[in-house]
């Protein structure tokens, strides 16, 4: 299934699409992550899918979808893809020993449609694909055997950092927790329509250009092994997102790069989950912001 | 006013501390978040609390006490404290540019009487006190002089590291995110009340030996510039947490120096706040753990 959220007149409503239409599943659960963390209501669904005479349902609404899950944390892996090597080169000499965590606050989180603001005076915006492991059950202190149980699906996560803001610290977080640099989805896809998340192809394009290309197949922490080892130190709880670290740029695109502007536009596609495409945009007026801090 | 959450029989509740006795403010607002951001309700709590017969209201239960806040984020400050240097000597010397930022996450968060498990297996388990902001209005790129107009009162975090697991990369996260890593309390004390916070003095004692003390005043970023620089890049909101650093332990207190262990107990006191306490527990057999992640 392909899980989304919606915002319903009621508030926002945990819905699966088919095909291009809309079947709400509000009746079943409160949000995606209740959904996903109870088998029970999760049957239910696949039968309300199968069952259902799409023709009958509402068109997907782009612009109605908003964040399919509100994620109590995000955590973020930095280097986990391998670079490509010379023929002869061990790919893995360069492997560290643990993955390098960070985290992405609340704030940053944003709708699949959600444009991204680049925030004032900022020079070194940046974008990140991510496949975005979403937590369906509690993990805590799970073996690498049982940890792919805890995985509810798979979304897609655009890591925007401001590298300027990067530089200035031994830690990340003020260059990855600007307001809005976590867009999130489309959907959340279950992991039978997924399958192997080793095997999936990451890809974004900017500006029409392939500028990444690399498959889950070359990083160096598994899903399965990401979430057993953050379960060893935190609890994961269901709606909890866990993004698995960029691949590299391609060559050309590294030379080519520069940073993000507004009116940029930035597709993630990955195989087997969909795609998010992101705008950015500039910031609204000092004024308006100073209204926006006082109300 | 000294500001509590406490478990009400239908929930948290808000209310102020009078003497030894509480005072329910769950009329006037939902929570204390709610209250520091409405400042009608804060005057009304402030008349209420000159008002009232404290004797005619009920003891203060510690133990009915949760988090004072339940913070949408929690931002802390690395090194911000000067360390003592010879007569002669530029205190200033080795001062960064920058703030050093990290996250814990909503996992972390834990009651002021609330023991800290030992997670099994931790082998470096540390404490740091330290002052914790409470956000009380919402702050996006304020300027360092209204900086402090966004403040809704002062708190206590001990901010519980691993520091094996921050040591394993260059992100702090798994050393700083366990679960219950951030024991907050006992009350958010507001700004009338605390006076200059830049003239608190912040002390730890562990098993009756003072292992730090040491003013805010020898803080490198202020509390006032530290809520103006961050709000340059997220928007603080009411309930978000600051928490400014610790000092470095006294000499003697670092050469003995040895990790937190089960059955320790380290109490924070800053001056015009108050006083935190916790307690370090061995965790759960792993079959309870097991059912815990079951459940």
């Amino acid at each position: 299934m392909r899980l989304v959220t919606y915002a319903g007149e009621t508030g926002p409503r945990p819905a699966a699409v088919v095909g291009d239409r809309l079947l709400d599943l509000g009746g079943l659960a409160g949000s995606v992550a209740e959904l996903l963390a109870d088998a029970a209501a999760l049957d239910a669904a696949q039968a309300a899918v199968d069952a259902t005479d799409a023709s009958s349902l509402p068109l997907l609404d782009d612009g109605a979808l908003v964040a399919p899950v509100t994620p109590g944390k995000i955590l973020c892996l930095g280097y986990n893809y391998r670079g490509h090597v010379p023929d002869g080169v061990d790919p893995t000499a360069n492997d560290p020993e643990y993955p390098d965590v960070f985290v992405k606050t609340s704030n940053t989180l944003a709708g699949p449609t959600e444009p991204v603001v680049i925030p004032p005076g900022a020079t070194d915006v940046d974008y990140e694909g991510e496949v975005g492991v979403v937590i369906g059950r509690r993990a805590q202190r799970v073996s690498l055997e049982e940890a792919l149980d805890h995985v509810g699906g798979y979304t897609i996560l655009n890591d925007v950092s401001d590298r300027a803001w990067q530089r200035r610290q031994s830690q990340w977080a003020l260059g990855k927790c600007s307001d809005g640099f976590a867009p999130l989805g489309p959907w959340v896809v279950t992991p039978d329509e997924v399958g192997d998340p080793q095997d999936l192809l990451v890809e974004v394009v900017r500006d029409g250009v392939v500028t990444v290309s690399q498959s889950t197949s070359t990083t160096i922490f598994s899903v399965a092994y990401v979430i057993h080892h953050l379960s060893q130190v935190l609890t994961l709880e269901p709606g909890d997102v866990v993004s698995t670290g960029t691949p590299q740029k391609l060559p050309d695109a590294q030379e080519a790069h520069r940073p993000l502007a507004p009116g940029d536009a930035v597709t993630v596609r990955i195989s087997g989950i969909g795609e998010l495409t992101t705008r950015f945009v500039a910031a609204a007026p000092a004024t308006a912001d100073a209204q926006e801090a006082i109300a």
